[in-house]
This record gives C-alpha cells, structure tokens and sequence, in this order.
C-alpha cells in the first residue's frame, strides 16, 4: 500500500530544523515502513538563507548542504517563493506547519503570529516555540478546533519527551492537580557543578563552553525560561489562562557555595522548582524558585542536563516522568512525533 | 451532540473489576463531557457470584452492592446468562471485552483462552492480565490485527501508569534498545523496609498486613511476577518472543541484613532489577536478578512499593517513567484509559 503522504512545511532552519532534517533522512524509511506515512518537507523559510518551496518535495539533504556550507535556499525551490513569512506560510504547499523560528521571550512573537497565519489558512500546526503557548495558548487553542486542525507543541517543555502526549493520550479523564518539576537545563547544570566545587561564575562559563547557556545568560539564570515553561504546562493542562510574569518567580543568581554546603549538611540539594497547584478559590498559582530539596525527593536526584516532572493527578496520584542529557536530536524528535501523530489523527 | 455509547463486558469482578466499577461511577459524567464517550458496562460474569447482561447496560452501583454483600449477579441480568465463559464472551452484548479473571502465572489460563475467544467473536479487548503476553503475545496481537480490532493492557505493568501508550503515542518511529526497571512492589517494599532495619521475615509479614504480599509470596519472593512483566515488555517493545521461563531470574530470598549493609557501605542499595537488552547475535537477552545500584542511578532511590523503568530507546536516548505508591484505583485506571484509547481509535 502507498504510504499516506503528509507535506511539511518548515518556518525556520536553525538547529533544531537541521536536527529535525537529519532525523527526518535517518528515519524515513523506517516512518513509511511501521506508520504508512511518508513526510516530504515541500517547503522551508529562514531569516537569512532565502526561502525554498517545491509541492513533490524539497531535497532535505541539499538543503543541508546549502545552509551548512552558508549558501541560500533559492536554488532549491522549484518556483520562486515569497520572502516574507506569513505569505510563505499562506501559499506554501504544505499540510503541517512546524514552527520553529527563534523567539523573542518577553513577547512570544514572531511565532504566535506564524501558528495563528498557518492555523488560518488551514494547516495543522506543530511548534518547538514556547512563546505562542505562554502568551496565547487559549487564542490558538480555540482556533485551531474551530478549522478542525491539530496544534501540537511536543518539543516546547522538556525537548522530545513525551509528556504532553502522555497526558493527552495516557491519562484520559484526568485532572491535573498539580506538578513539581526541573525544567531548565543549564541552571540545573550549573546547581550541579557548584556543588562538585565550581564557583557560580565557573559553572556558567562551563555551560556556555558546552553551548546550553547564551552569552548572556540571564533568561535561564534568572528563571525566565522555567517561567515560561512553566506558564505553558499549567495553561494546557490546568485551564490556566497565565502569562509568564504572572508566575512568582526567583533566578538562582543569589545562590552561593555557603548555600549549596547548609544544603548538604541537612541531607538536601538547592534546585530550581518549577512548580503549580490549584488553590482553594480555583485559581492556578504556578511558581519558580530555588529550594533546598530533600533526599527522598526524586527531583534531588536529576542532576545535569536532565529535567523531570511530576505530576499530581485526581485518577494515577502521582507519576513522575525523568529525560536524561537531552541533545538537539531530542527536540527534533518531538516535532517527528507531533508530525506522526497528527497523520494519524491521535491529537484531539 | 449525544455521546458515542461504548459497551463493556467485564470478565472477572474481583478487587481490580470493582476499583473499576467505582471509578466508572466517578469520572462517567467527565468522561462523556471531555471524550464525547458513555462507556456502559453490559457485562459482568464471576467465578463464585454468577453473571448478568443487559444490553442497555447494568446497573453498577447495584453490581457493587451484590457482590460486596455477599450475594449474587444473576437478579440483574436482563436475561438469563451462560454460566460458562467462553459462552459469555461469545454471546454478551459488547463492543469491549475486559478480561481481569484470576491467572495461572505459569500458563497464563484462562486469561489467554478469554482474550483469544473475545477477539474471534469481532470483540476489541482490553486486559489487566499479564498471562496472555507473556505466554501468547505474537499470536494474540496477530489475531486482532487480522480482526482489526484493538488489543490493549496498560494494566499489565506499572499497574495504569501509561507505559504502553508512552511507547505506542509518545514514541513513534522509534526503537527500543532496552530496559532497566523496578517493576515488582513487594519485594521493593521488602527491600526498603529490610534497609530500615526489619529482618527478611518481618517485612514479608508486613507485606502480607497491607495486602502486596500473599500468604505464599514466593510468586514475588522469587521474582515470577518480576520475570513475568520483563517478558510482557520484551514482547511488546523488542519483538522477542520469549516465555517467562526464558528470563534469567534470581528472586531476593538469599538477600539478608549483611547485603544490605555491605551494600550501604559502597553508597549502593539493592533492587530486584529487570532488564532487557539485544545482543549483538540480535537476540533479546533477559534478566531479573538483586543488584546493588549506586546511589547516581535513579533505580536507588525509587523505593517501598514505587516502581520504575528507563528505556533506552535509538531517539530520545533514555526516559524514565516512575509510578510512586499504586493502589488498586491505579490498575482500575489502566482499564479506563484503554477503553478510551479503543473508543477514539487511538490503538493502532
């Protein structure tokens, strides 16, 4: 039987498109072989390699090639396509729409914008952006039932792992009560390099050399992407309508060697909780801070790069849900299983 | 819009039957809300209290009742039912089978016989027996497939935590290279309480006083039930296609205070661990068997009657799921996400 063909369009080929590219190839025949589903990426936009966009499908590996080398894109299209995003998006000819653009973190744009344009113009959407989710989950929500089309955003909170999928398909009839989790990478990193011996400024300058902290680090540091991350968790899956500076928030910059050692002493590790409950008038209050978490706390144990989540529920009690030293193949997978299910129809 | 009508026969209505049937009582009014579903059970045949049908669905609360005062089902059948259950199966009113009897953990009956006469009579069928993978996996998942009906059993392992539908929905496209996992609560509640200082008797006795031990627990003592759910996965996710007897075991009677404290010594703890891993012949090797864990891996620090698993898989490297303290609300739990996951077609 002919595989079922779904047409992807790509907005955005940063690491995490090339990622997925590379996945894509690894994994195609094995996607046409077990799911009957051939994904043919028809079209990709970028800020500063043109555009490309070809209705068979594009060459992925030449686009590869195109990019990594520092040309353009254009020689690969087979017409020549619109250099501005929203009327790629509306044109392209694409089914899926995958979102992947870099972000601004206080406004949640340009992405919000793309998913809204895409979901307008009939296409399912799958983003790796967390800003259209912290700032207009319930808009894009609304929007994408009422087309009839899929928004799915499994790479947004803790890279590929599957966590929205397990709460969406795994836990039917189920509410979330609420959650505690490590969600920010490069301060759990260096939380456990401080307590090896590094100084704060040697553990960040450490995850800056391994490319899991910016230059300017401040937006994991002073707990804007837990933040964020967790606004996001606590809207989708606590009909919270939060925007990330309605979440109480505390950074570890004040976090020192004397802090880590009375930590240790008492039988406990300082970690950035990502935290969210219901409160007794209904209301969501979702926090960010560090605490001293105690040994029994499974969370006292994820060290590193990893994250892990868990979650309070009214049906399972409590589950917990652990990713180990992600890499950007992790979040690129989350955007291959967003596409798969979308195919299948498994998102609603 | 009036809700899609799912109907259920249950095949067994011990203590996971009427977990199920009280949380069905609970969460029917959300589940028909939020899944547009009305699961009626039509069904319910016992060893020792009879069986009742109605096609227009039974009363549950008056199920519950019956059989928890000591009576019998057949004053709520809407017409006389056969006494014999294969007969039942074949004949009941429903689109669902639930097959939860009481198994042989060394030939997987009658439970696998149920499961095979419920998919030849166009039924799906859920099921919270570890019996049929275990002895009959290939074969079974064959015959619903040639039927196109559905075959789930998240209740089989971790009790309901979604373990099956994480690998089936969260991991497409996806291959898994192996697992380390905490799966049996008995002897892990042994071992913790052991670690607190009670000799390997008292905490059997223990276990007997809450209910996770038997009067003859060498079921867990021994690591059958272990080796039994390192099977199922096996199975299910390696494409092996062993027998529990096929599994390496070693159980924990041999394991007493001295262990423990040697083991607390080098800052490890001792778990029954399962495992699988493929060899490099292709094959699927295995094992149940104590080990001493360090510290640095998460299995240490899952203890009592918690359980956990770490897959890992050719895409998201490793993952791990920890269920913390089932009861048998979690197992009923297990059965209501299948039954929804089968409504909405989310199975194949």
């Amino acid at each position: 039987m002919a595989p079922m063909v779904q047409r992807v369009a790509l907005i955005g080929f940063g690491a995490v498109g090339r990622a997925f590219a590379r996945l894509l190839l690894r994994k195609d025949a094995e996607i046409q072989q077990r799911h009957g589903l051939a994904i043919r990426v028809t079209g990709i936009i970028t800020a500063r390699r043109g555009a490309a966009w070809d209705p068979e499908g594009l060459d992925l590996a030449a686009a590869l090639r195109a990019v990594e080398e520092g040309g353009g894109l254009s020689p690969l299209s087979r017409s020549p396509a619109p250099a501005e995003t929203i009327a790629f998006i509306e044109r392209c000819p694409a089914d899926v729409v995958v979102e992947i653009t870099v972000l601004d973190p206080r406004t949640g744009q340009p992405a919000t914008d793309h998913v809204r344009a895409a979901l307008e113009s009939g296409r399912h959407v799958v983003t790796a952006n967390k800003g259209p989710l912290a700032f207009a989950y319930r808009a894009l929500r609304d929007l994408a039932r009422s087309r009839g089309r899929a928004f799915l955003f499994e790479s947004t909170v803790m890279d590929g792992a599957p966590l929205f999928s397990m709460v969406r398909e795994g836990l039917p009839a189920t509410r979330i009560q609420g959650f505690r989790a490590i969600l920010n990478s490069t301060t759990n990193f260096i939380l456990t390099r401080m307590e090896e011996g590094l100084s704060f400024e040697e553990a960040v300058r450490q995850a800056q050399a391994i490319g899991i902290a910016e230059a300017d680090p401040s937006n994991d540091i002073d707990g804007w992407d837990a933040a964020v991350k967790t606004c996001v968790l606590a809207n989708v899956w606590m009909e919270a309508d939060l925007r990330p500076d309605q979440v109480q928030r505390e950074g570890i910059r004040g976090i020192g060697p004397a802090d880590l050692e009375a930590a240790r002493r008492a039988g406990r590790r300082i970690k950035l909780v990502c935290s969210a409950e219901r409160t007794e008038d209904g209301q969501v209050r979702a926090r960010v801070a560090p605490e001293a978490v105690p040994l029994e706390d499974l969370l006292a144990h994820v060290r590193g790069t990893s994250s892990v989540i868990t979650l309070r529920t009214d049906t399972l009690k409590q589950l917990t849900l652990i990713e180990h030293e992600p890499e950007p193949m992790q979040t690129a997978f989350g955007l291959l299983a967003d596409l798969v299910n979308v195919a299948r129809g498994h998102w609603g």
